[in-house]
């Protein structure tokens, strides 16, 4: 079967979905976009999805292109046409098509793209044995709150940790202290078993997972605290990992190259996971 | 006549113009660009813009999509087709297209751009009477010495000076000096005459009509400093102008309300336009 995308009011063959080379999301990195995993055919948290989609659609003054209740019917009819059980689903934003100008244009149209793909689930060695982090200069701009396509400097992050062999970089602000991974959030525990992660300000991207694992924390009665954590901290804490969409929550073992713990997964970590995993699978 | 673009390869009508939706460009803001001015058919600066087209590639570890003599070929192509006398010519080159994951692709061909459109010359009233800017908290990348495609926090800033009814906003770092403005870099001219511009450090793009006037300070006799100033600084001075490709040197009369000087375009400034409009009609 092949793939199908929706670009801008229709279902087109994936290979044949294009865009006008003056919308302004080419042009100007001008939209914003979203992630959702499906799992056993349903959309995991499409609510908050949804919703940081409106907030950063409003925050950059991005007319919505559909309605909330025919976004929903076009994201599944998308899932549906390319027979997603396990995968994700992207939306993309823009604010439209116009002659090359910064200023907003005064009439234009945004475009909405939605594709959906299989994922498998992560593999279980990357589970069992952890991954590995190295950390960078944060040099991202100062609205990192808004998910916006403006992409770049976390391109660049991720190509340095795949180049360290590493899954993911963590970005550290001029502080010292960590904002968050190129396209994760960054959590560690405590010695004395407080769960922390920075608190969800200008510098990181609120993270739909983010926010379940944090549900999750408090219904299972752990404690954390919504701080941030330096790399020393991180190096030297009882165990770390990291969460998106996309991967759902990962331990991390190796922070530039230095054991965290004993080097392997700690159990609070791979309890999140378990009760994350189980959220997500409520979605079907 | 109906307008042509090049896109990847091949004159298209500009009306069907596309890219695919898995173009980095648009999914990452992977790429970057250059505008180059057409004066009485000429390229204005052609060599200088090409080179930092190379530069911005190379930054980015994006290859070249052709050679530099080929895109010599095709921007000219682009002007002729368009029968353009008089305006600007875009390139613009991204990492190309591939499923989306942030990392650089394995195997990927970088997609290459170009169009041309007429452009009057400067509303002469805009020259005589000066334009107006405000200034604003630069929240951009730590690499805008980079020409990259990700604009999103220009545009932000482009709209906010527009409506305040000002032509440009100036971008002010955390030490509160300017960088520069979302499309054009920022002058003043101090009471002892030294025209002041900050150095090209990571925080601006080096542009080409400021190499082209700093070559031109320096031919005339007159004195200059590369460093940065606050906009106190600014408020206080002499005169002030900015300078970009599509603008070429525009006097500043006011910074966020208040004059500057007496509010008139200074000498120096007018002096630099007419010697830098010369330089650019040099071109044709």
């Amino acid at each position: 079967m092949s793939r199908v995308a929706y670009v801008d009011g229709r279902y087109v063959p994936h290979r044949l979905a294009v865009v006008h080379i003056e919308d302004r999301g080419y042009q100007f990195a001008d939209g914003v976009y979203e992630v959702l995993a499906v799992v056993g055919g349903g959309l995991v948290d499409e609510e908050p999805h949804l919703l940081r989609l409106a907030r950063s659609l409003s925050e950059l003054r991005i007319g919505a292109p559909l309605s909330a209740a025919a976004l929903k019917i076009v994201t599944r009819e998308v899932v549906r046409r390319n027979n997603v059980h396990h995968g994700i689903v992207y939306l993309q934003i823009t604010r439209g098509v116009a002659p090359r100008d910064h200023s907003f244009p005064k009439s234009v149209k945004p475009v909405l793209v939605v594709t959906s793909r299989r994922r498998k689930p992560a593999d279980p060695r990357t589970v069992e044995d952890g991954i590995a982090v190295i950390t960078i200069p944060d040099i991202r701009w100062q609205r990192c709150d808004i998910k916006s396509i403006a992409l770049l400097p976390n391109v660049l992050g991720k190509q340095l940790a795949k180049e360290a062999r590493a899954f993911e970089a963590w970005q550290v602000d001029r502080a010292g202290q960590v904002t968050e991974g190129t396209s994760t959030n960054a959590w560690i525990v405590t010695a004395d078993r407080d769960v922390v992660t920075r608190r969800a300000d200008n510098a990181i991207l609120n993270g739909i997972t983010r926010l379940a694992v944090l549900d999750i924390i408090r219904g299972e009665g752990f404690r954390f605290v919504e701080r941030p954590f330096t790399v020393a901290e991180a190096k030297t804490a009882s165990e770390a990992f990291l969460t998106s969409t996309t991967v759902d929550l990962l331990p991390v073992v190796r922070i530039d190259g230095d054991r965290v713990g004993n080097g392997m997964p700690g159990p609070l970590s791979r309890r999140l996971r378990e009760r994350y995993l189980a959220h997500a699978a409520a979605a079907a």
